[in-house]
């Protein structure tokens, strides 16, 4: 199991998400939930019930009335939630530091959907900044958001000890301080409001041991998921629910085209999940609309692993046994016969 | 939080779980996940997005021509699985031991749904008769199932030093055992077409940290969980997707309606869940209709607590402040301020 | 179970922890591990078995010849590892920003172990303090560390609608941006020297489900569990294993004196707590410095939850069912057996 | 990272098992806690903190007095805990099928330490033969014993869909009712006798996701682990700790010699461990004893990982990274550096 990648192509990978990562001060929106590959035709699976639907599975107006909050909304996966949402009746908002790609991203949204989409420029490390645009929120909406997804990130992939300890407050600034920054201000609102809301914060599955070579993006989600929990047991009294996606892999269109031509890193990630693809945006976008509607209105504090089997397959010592053969395993069932008797 | 529940009360509760789980060799159904409530009116929440939304939110026809098969699909969880799946298109099996129970639930629900429900009478503790079963159930719906459910359960509420071997090998038989004979049985099958399908577990937040007074259940439970997980690793290959959900008290109609009266016991527990209120048979139907749909065709390996924040909030050693009221804060917060510059 | 705490007892136990931490600027070293009790007689136990073994395990000259460096070693629990440690051999280094308390607590630990122990002054949050204090304490021992305890800690107990931003920010910053600020310098000169070395941290038992009141404790004190598996498994290749302690609550001497001076509130905490007491700073030294031991030298990358079973105990749904009382058990049982057949 | 094993090796490996563990009716006691090797010497480490320290670390009479009660004691690291602590002065009970292998090692410990050593020949799986070997052991030693270690273990390493319901059935009769069994014959003895006593079970790393190839095992192990810590929140109360060991691959002497002559295999599992090397038994034997001794006597419902950093780093999905040489890294910078301004 998991021959060793051709390192000329993890050269390749790792590059491209260095160029979204390490060029500080600005420290890129490398969403830090695995990887996001395209490069790769994501191949029919043989089994019809393990092929992605990418219709929305919510009833048409599920939001309609509703407004939705979301960091790092522009692109990717955030993308993805804020259009189905958007499909789905509600206003949305999304936000990051970027208005260009915000802008392009709220016009492309309301083109699909005929609903208002409002971009929301703002840095969630700056806690002022984040409260003008929760100001903001209202003044476009009328009121305060019924969801709110916390899913701006940042992210480095390097040697740890190839970091300073100003990359690694960038990232936690983001990741961590970031979330509470967006949680507490909309938090304290609704508080006194007497409104509830719906959370879900997007994390990933090294959130459960940490991982190496992304440890300020670890550690920081870690955070990010206890978080979570903590508040679902705090201020669910106050009618806010609290949960997490923990996504794996995410295949997102164009995102390493030009760095895997050859597909074989993707390719070799693929080997690692036992559904044998990647995620779609569209999987996500189901299961998180799903946890931040009503019909999800009894769940709280829970984190939802959604891999496709990545981690219990890599974290199973025997699993590594996937690669013994039908005719191996004949012939130690043979061999088990033979030698009955002597143990 | 948490005042002592009356005793009497408690005794009550602990009566009517024993009826249904102490007389061997009948060990009765007891679902072993969390308590089963009914005799208080559920309180409407204060916040609006905290209410139970009932209907079905796939789309009408997500199981047009798809097949699944429940065990303890007579009465309670499987039984609010089994009609939702049957009203969004399945043709569905109910298993468990008691052929009236079972003829009477699948008239009820084909009556409401208009699609057949078929009745298996089979203990799954012998591997033989779930064999039988799914050569009926392949009879009746013409294939393998595309859904596998394993919802059967037993339980004792009692101290562990009261029970024999014979108590806990029961349970054992029927959480563990029992999971492994009907998903072993059909997942062979299942190889040898070379056809996938989607598999759900339902277990209890006490898989997590254990829980005494439950402890076969428990630890059965527990194993349950890491079957999941070990076979989305190794069966995930095969096109098979494997998944929990984890459920705190979900409320029953006529559970405990002569034992608990008053509601108090009932009351007390509510107290125990942030979201102030019981889960509903739809909520947690709705949960796993999606989880076994194509629309979590990329899910595998996940286990979903489903409790309202119940775990979590009882597992946090400063939750416990939630006792303490605004105006004590407030004191707290002025005589911090006095004493400051004295640490 | 958990009978409501006097509410007075509870406001002073708060009142105390306030005072050490709503003090802005000067955050204070509330350690974030659970309360720390003294007013109360730590009750002998019934059975011998739970008696506090109080003497130091590992043989006297296990840390001859190495050196510790210990955040947060002035006080507590940090003193308490920063002696057995000392006793047992090593040089030890103490970290905190209160250079007088660390006189005192160096000058008392040589005093009862002839070893020497250098204190050094620096706040953790700032990298370059962090920097300047590893190189006094190369210059004063020698060389670099054998151990490293990550034990610094902030805490503030307050609803978290009450925390400001800032607040928020200089938990974080004092938990898991410290504690990447001493492992990430140390880290690289032992990289760089192809040294090994032990490290530990001290976090709580609440990083596992959150828990509110303390939030911004909990979410960082997760990112520094996530962040020791994270290098357990990037940095285990440089000779350097990385471990955790999650503890629960520790008594320690006058924390709480004046504060719960009848004892109630330790009282309550103490009945949730399956082995009926705290734990003593002893206990988690003799923990500590076996997994900072040679004696340990496989140990990477695990959580040692340390808490007398108190998480398991409140996390388990039915553990409440403590309170029914033998005869009730009795009752139920004989009225059980009565209704036999009725199910 | 985890170049493809080769096969042929691979088969010798799991013939071996096989050998053990295939052939029913004698489930052999395959210890199901990841591989035990022997054919390759233990690399020593560049790094001396991660050399083994092989001499038992708790003082020489800390089991003075105390007695033992050890399932599956007979061989591997059963026999290890049963050495150190018969070394440090307990009477120790040691228990499974094989009688003949139970006396040699008996006398085998005797000879070393001085101190008694009972073989209780007993099947787990049967509750009156454990009550007469509990009998025996008060007849041996006088009395209760103080410490007990649940380590009798079986396993198929197969793919699931070879395993018969029977197979599946044997292995969780040994695994979790094995334990059930021993736990609660003795745990009822001593609440009557109001007598505590210090639990230990042994698992291993694969409870926490499961594993596929071992299916049986994982949800068994899963099991023990859900019952220690059900239990110890229910019997805390009547002075019995409960804790656990999730071991990985550890080193022991023949296992492996004529299967994996070449290492290979050894040295591919080698590799995923970030200490560089498998754990000695006698290392695990000095935790284990620490464990169930009186200087642990807070510890209580914790679940040890023991594996050198093994799950944490398969887990951990970007510590595949560990591939990429610092040169590639270092070019990896450069580039970032040109594109500088072009994300």
């Amino acid at each position: 199991m998991l021959s060793a990648p051709n390192n000329i192509v993890m050269v390749g990978i790792v590059l491209k998400q260095s160029r979204h990562a390490l060029l500080a001060p600005r420290l890129a929106a490398f969403h830090g939930r695995g990887l996001h590959l395209s490069s790769v035709a994501q191949s029919d699976s043989d089994f019809p019930n393990l092929t992605a639907r990418k219709d929305a599975m919510l009833p048409p107006d599920t939001f309609k009335g509703k407004t939705a909050f979301i960091t790092g909304g522009g692109t990717g996966l955030g993308k993805g939630m804020a259009t189905m949402l958007s499909s789905l009746g509600a206003q949305v908002a999304i936000l990051s530091r970027k208005l260009d790609v915000l802008e392009k991203t709220a016009e492309a949204i309301t083109k699909q959907t005929g609903n208002p989409v409002f971009p929301l420029a703002a840095d969630v490390r700056d806690s002022a900044a984040v409260s003008s645009a929760v100001d903001q929120f209202i003044e476009s909406t009328g009121g305060l958001p019924n969801v709110v997804i916390n899913n701006a990130a940042g992210n480095f992939i390097s040697p740890t000890e190839r970091l300073s300890a100003n990359a690694v407050k960038s990232v936690i600034d983001i990741v961590l301080n970031g979330t509470f920054n967006v949680t507490l201000d909309i938090g304290k609102r609704l508080i006194k409001a007497k409104q509830g809301a719906n959370f879900l914060a997007i994390t990933t599955t090294y959130t459960h041991y940490g991982s190496g070579f992304v440890t300020p993006s670890a550690a920081a989600k870690a955070g990010v998921k206890n978080l979570t929990q903590s508040l679902a047991s705090e201020w669910g009294w106050y009618g806010m629910r609290f949960n997490v996606i923990a996504p794996g892999p995410i295949y997102t269109k164009g995102a390493f085209d030009r760095l895997d031509p050859s597909g074989q890193f993707a390719e070799h990630m693929r080997q690692g999940i036992p559904l044998g693809r990647f995620g779609e945006v569209e999987e996500i976008a189901n299961l998180a609309t799903y946890m931040v509607s009503d019909y999800a209105s009894w769940m709280n504090g829970s984190c939802i692993d959604f891999d496709g089997g990545e981690l219990p397959f890599h974290a199973g010592e025997f699993n590594r046994m996937k690669q013994v053969t039908p005719e191996q395993w004949d012939m130690i069932a043979a061999m088990g016969k033979k030698v009955k008797g002597s143990s």
